[in-house]
């Protein structure tokens, strides 16, 4: 018998930059001497797919059929399992499932998982507006009894700002800066926080007012890895 | 008439870090304010692509078919044309034109013409031993009247062991250091180097000795982004 190699499939794009720092972690996460000992990446960095979160709001087109049309494309060319490095697009993801033959590995439960094994009983999320609003990180989080704390108007205000400031191509050090005020407001409620969308976790490599981070794409990454490598 | 979209294929995975570079560059050169405005990419990080160098010396397998097989991929998945980010491979490139319908951007006459068109006369040339030894570079060169100069036996060594740190993942100061008999030598001989394989220009950021780099995947960033514009 020939066990079909496995080849992860990044529907990516989503944005462009958080595809390519999910690539970085994914060689960081590989044990690796030589190009040879890296694990193949089928990768399709769409940045057309239309926002996600003004499509939860109401506020655009859905980003489905794009989605699906990605991940088609992927999987007919060879891709074995998916991956989407875009938290917000998570909402979306039971109908891309429906559309297509491979798994999809689910950062948001994958990140409620690795929350659950830190033993962190109470813990802040940090995303988009669409995210915060669908509450899959709060349903996700609440299944293993872990309290979510969700930041007041004005930290909200000061996250989506600083993600569309990194989606636009601003200055990292300004974009942290902007994100600050949602730092201390968590920072008074809890020890830990999800850097629930992909644009946030390289603001928060630095000082993030002692607060512990888990890194929703470097959790990606690490599954990413470990199910190219069982193959 | 429908005019087809461009899609840029990336044959990538030859380093990885090379790939994951280019996808940067990609995002820098491209005047972008949103995820949507930037461009798609098609990427197929491939690190099993047998090493280009021992080919070239006859001391390993040839890459051609990892190298069409890849193409073919890409192309049967919707790319309109390919980039090879890996200056070795591109001794290859004409058994790969032969097998896939698109075209190539060839990273080598891309970068002779941006040096013909810097006014450069003479330039020295770092880069694998493959590419050294296939003399596609000094060609390329020779056809647009540009001199080369090539690095002796000593500095030759100092330039592969700096492009096998990064495809190891050590250290970028590491490599750096390793690389500076190099700079050393082109330095009082040449003002500008190209920097002819995809390891080095991370390499060659900070202080060069003076050294005007032609960076070769910043070349071939710009053409993609051109074609992909131009769609």
């Amino acid at each position: 018998m020939t066990v079909k190699k496995e080849l992860a499939g990044i529907v990516g794009g989503m944005g462009p930059l958080a595809t390519i720092e999910l690539m970085k972690l994914i060689m960081e996460e590989t044990p690796a001497t030589c190009d040879q000992e890296h694990i193949p990446l089928l990768v399709y960095s769409n940045p057309k797919v239309p926002d996600r979160t003004k499509a939860i709001l109401g506020d655009g087109p859905s980003p489905v059929k794009a989605l699906i049309e990605s991940s088609q494309l992927l999987e007919n060319a060879g891709a074995t399992f998916l991956a989407f490095p875009c938290n917000t697009a998570h909402y979306f993801l039971p109908q891309v499932e429906a559309a297509v033959s491979v798994p999809i590995i689910n950062m948001i439960e994958e990140t409620a998982a690795e929350v659950e094994q830190a033993g962190i009983s109470k813990i802040g999320i940090l995303a988009t507006d669409g995210t915060v609003k669908t509450g899959i990180y709060q349903k996700a989080l609440k299944a293993r009894g872990i309290e979510a704390e969700i930041p007041d108007e004005k930290s909200q205000l000061a996250v989506m700002e600083a993600i569309y400031a990194v989606k636009a191509g601003c200055d990292l050090k300004e974009a942290t800066q902007i994100l600050e005020p949602a730092l201390i407001y968590m920072s008074r409620r809890v020890d830990a926080v999800i850097a629930g969308c992909t644009e946030l976790p390289m603001l928060l490599r630095g000082f993030a007012y002692g607060l512990t981070v888990i890194d929703t794409l470097q959790v990606l990454a690490r599954r990413i890895v470990a199910r190219a490598l069982r193959s």
